[in-house]
């Protein structure tokens, strides 16, 4: 019986443990995908206690407090920070092959140094324990702690991302905190709110938008102003990924409804934003960015909760409805538009995981190594056997060797956890691939493809070039 | 190597076999849903042969013995009983991977001391020793053997449940014996009989039955009747889980045009379906029900066949279609009409389950535990495989302790070990991710775990209010 | 640690071993279905060098050298035999869990010898060692070297078969090389050629075909035609499994749109090619033939790539929308109509496993044992994960012991060793269940079932009437 999460947490053979600690466990960390405030880092933010960490805004904790029976008001309401921690902590052996388990355990190994299981009966000590060692860690400190090197944020495009240009002009803080570019509520016309996005956009860039051709000329002017400001790449969050005929007459009809309060139809709909995303790829492509695309997820689900709490807060789920069969057809497009960039793309729905594979792989080419990749396990998938299936579909019809990796999509600074548990999760796989004659025992191959898997290939493809 | 199916079978690690010989297997079985005739406790059936208990109407070995070779008339036709048992022999050694081998050989195992596999060479001595042992069997009897506490049939709103009546009237047969209400010939419009049927209705409840409305009513009114004599819960069974906007007109269309004899648009049933769905589903809440959804079935898929032999005799499928992405809004109008009861969801599509566990993330809350729950894997992935999966889908977007476990949906009374089949797979995993290191060895969580996955839950949840 | 690749690759447990030793190995080969040129065998063609079996032609490969940031002139261009191959050795070691890497090395050991892994490094040496050993190897030669018996090849209706003809006369050469009778240019109505091809149908059978019916007739005398000839089987290639309710009227239409060089709607297309489908079908039935389905493949979704290089170049994928939930009513129709022949079923989509699984066990029957079947895991599931999942999925609703096994899907003389990774991952899987209890260690009942699923299942449901 292997002790519980222990130095060789889910190390299961020893090549497993070699690749690990010899090799993965060392290398520091990109965290190219995030939302991490960075004011948070510009301020340097301290933090009072680990409910605030832990609990505030962090919906995965809530969604399972929900379902464990805990009454909403020790989850997003009044109560004390205490009680609030008591609640999850109660909550947490029922949590057996949740991801939480282990993310939170391992967050209160490497940042509190507590290797008990928390539950009900040690929550106040623990909760003690670790508000005492938070004391004397910020945000940058934590960063630093985690060894991170570079992170990328996710930004509106009319942000003057002035938190970036002041963390990057501060010479006591090395680590890279670029911005990500995410057009969404220009991009997304059903959505409540987008004609008063419009209206901002208008302002910003100075001219009236009359057009969704004209949209599309606002957003490549903030692409060129984020990429003045070390932007590199781009993030897409579609419900569905959509897929409609070029159609400039259809996709202005669309744009003249939703401006004029009406809700265009679907299929008009479809248009503005394929144009509209078309448009971004191409300005993407001339940048050599990074186009993420996060499709798949049904937002928002139950309404009088939201009506309640707003969004984020653990009433979305994945999208069966995913759209997976547009992704070639809008690649295509964007191809044949003559702007192809880098796009890694990542469903919600772990039952395309194999379509996408085989989708990429149309895509590919132009000299180009990995330059359309299948996203880490996302979101509801990241979790031990959602990785083992990415990381496996993906083998099977791609090559492993140029994945990019790992990232949190998280709001933590003590998250980055989370990439241990990949390295983890991915040193123990190849291990057994190995041990069982699967893949030479070739120690200088394996160093190679670990390296590259857990910090080279995020570095150069996102031309992030932070050293080692 | 492991001796086949000895009283270790599945219990792979020593906690595994720890966790069932300690507690799962010390554990009285609540069957909370199955298809077993009440009248055949009341009136105590015997049986003359092994044959009549396994054979007759067990569509699964049907469908196998077809797959295999064996001609229909010995199957459901008129070939003696002795030749059926043979026939399904002959097919035994060829179903490796398949439920049913490892089901059939626990039930000669626990109910008849039968331990050596099952062939064409030893079936007819294994068929006289059970004819004999049979013998000192009646249903009431098996019933006890497997240390059952209470169960749940599957019932018509129109059924008097006189023969619950009789059997909670017994005082020499102490094994509950519940009903489920299952609206089903009420709520699918499109099928063949539905008028017919609300004709009955009318007559049951003494009134003309003219809209939906009325219709949800007179439901209303078998529920009430129901409860009074210790129903709990309900069941809904949906070749596809339907949602259409609330709108009272067009189902009442749907209605007037299915009882003319027209068969309505799909726009204009799915209407209809889900305003009795939803009133149903208030009516649930009130009286503090369970509400089982069972979708995704394609039925009577093999027309020659269906019109040789009718329904429920192995020509059901998965319907890839299975509507889940209706399953939020569905909900979602359950909660916005202020009555979301406890809700099962099941799906026939596996791959559904991550959608789901996270669908019924968004509805969790009210403090209670476990309110909305994934159902135990259903029909075609009841099995080891399935149940794997759906118990690390779940495990993984929500919260295992909660889970209210197994049920048999089955029609016979041998078949109470397949809760021993599902009790040592859920230990042979748990017992898996504890000697792996992901969870404490903590004999006292782990026991309070096993205990309320395999009774305790199921208990509360469905207030059966039966003791250990 | 197993070592890599060594004779007891995949083979995890003693059981396995034996399985795979002392059985599975033993048996020859028969290939039911590939892509074989005929006349390649007729001509008994010799290879200059690897380059030219290996990556001539084999869309897998330049996959993965695009991923890999080949550049095309090294794929599919110009430069020279011995540049392509070290090009594509580069990529190898990043392949990782892709059946490339183990199919190519499985290539080398049995075809020349060669054990060490391939990489950059000893690119050139093994490419000059493969070369030396070619000279000595004709088709025929490899064919007699991997033991084959028979293979299917797949040919067009308008083929007069000489090649096939002239392989059987052939006094000097024993190996069955059948055709199987692939009519989809005659059925796929939306694409370009159609016309074209009904022109040359009408040729090959002398008369004018006027109507979908009467296409239906021209097939049906080809059919006939190639029967004459030894054919036992057709394969049909769909992009979708389509159905559409029988309607003579909107086939025709379609058929006069498509003649006069319109594209028909989905909707009358659909009832051309179910018309077509369910004709052949009655036909096949008749002649006891074979009819496999292939569904579930987006085709040429690189524009600009498939412009410059044509078909089957690697720009291929997994269609979410199989249409699989059109398979349930297409094979009622075959039913309906009287001729439902012995069906094997293949969708790309992996999502559709279970759905085939339990709608073919609604088809089968009439004392034919596995009249209907899951095809072998196929193309992009082609790899050990994807042959595990089918085995297990169709052991799970199905009778494995009546599965046909494996075949090529290639073109190339090589791949037989796909045969031999089939029979580990086989042996490798029914190990593990014996090992662990799951099936009874008796070696009679365990060697007729790998006997059965690697050669006589294949051999009977073909009629290929080939010896071990």
């Amino acid at each position: 019986m292997k002790p519980f999460m222990d130095q060789d947490f889910l190390l299961s053979t020893e090549t497993a443990k070699w690749l690990y600690h010899e090799v993965a466990e060392q290398l520091p960390i990109i965290d190219y995908h995030c939302h991490i405030n960075p004011q948070e880092i510009a301020e340097d933010r301290k933090f009072e206690n680990i409910s605030q960490v832990w609990l505030g805004g962090d919906h995965y904790k809530w969604r399972v407090m929900r379902a464990g029976g805990i009454s909403e008001d020790k989850i997003t309401g009044s109560v004390d920070d205490r009680e609030k921690f008591r609640a999850f902590a109660s909550v947490m052996p029922q949590l057996i092959g949740n991801p939480l388990y282990h993310w939170s355990h391992l967050e209160l190994q490497r940042g509190f140094g507590i290797t008990e299981p928390l539950t009900q009966d040690n929550a106040d000590e623990i909760y003690d324990r670790c508000n005492e060692i938070l004391k004397d860690y910020s945000a940058r400190q934590l960063m630093e702690k985690f060894h991170v090197k570079a992170i990328g944020t996710t930004d509106d495009p009319l942000d003057d991302l002035h938190w970036h240009e002041q963390i990057a002009a501060d010479p006591t803080f090395s680590i890279k905190v670029l911005p990500t570019f995410r057009p969404d509520k220009a991009i997304n016309i059903e959505k409540p709110g987008f004609d008063a996005y419009i209206q901002k956009l208008s302002e910003t860039v100075g001219r009236a938008l009359n057009t969704a051709e004209e949209v599309a000329e606002a957003l490549c002017e903030r692409i060129d102003y984020f990429d003045a400001r070390g932007c590199r790449g781009a993030d897409h969050g579609l419900d569905y990924c959509m897929y409609a005929e070029p159609d400039s007459k259809k996709a202005n009809k669309a744009f003249a409804e939703a401006l004029s309060g009406k809700r265009p139809s679907k299929k008009k709909a479809d248009a503005y934003k394929t144009l509209l995303t078309v448009a971004c790829a191409k300005k993407y492509a001339e940048l050599n960015w990074i186009m993420q695309i996060h499709f798949g997820c049904l937002r928002d689900n139950n309404k009088p909760q939201f009506a309640a709490l707003g969004p984020d807060t653990g009433y979305d789920a994945v999208n069966s409805q995913s759209g997976v069969e547009n992704v070639a057809p809008l690649l295509n497009a964007f191809a044949e538009n003559g702007g192809l960039p880098k796009v890694i793309l990542y469903s919600l729905n772990p039952a395309d995981n194999t379509a996408i594979a085989t989708i990429m792989a149309c895509f590919q080419g132009g000299g180009v190594a990995g330059k359309i990749q299948q996203g880490s396990a996302w979101w509801f998938n990241d979790n031990r056997p959602g990785m083992r299936q990415q990381l496996t579909d993906l083998a099977a019809n791609g090559v492993l060797g140029r994945f990019v990796g790992m990232l949190t999509d998280s709001r933590s600074f003590l998250s980055y956890t989370r990439h241990e548990y990949f390295r983890r999760v991915l040193c123990e796989l190849i291990g057994e691939w190995v041990e069982s004659g699967q893949y030479p025992n070739d120690k200088k191959l394996l160093t190679k493809l670990i390296e590259d898997l857990c910090y080279h290939n995020t570095n150069e493809y996102f031309r992030f070039d932070v050293s080692i």
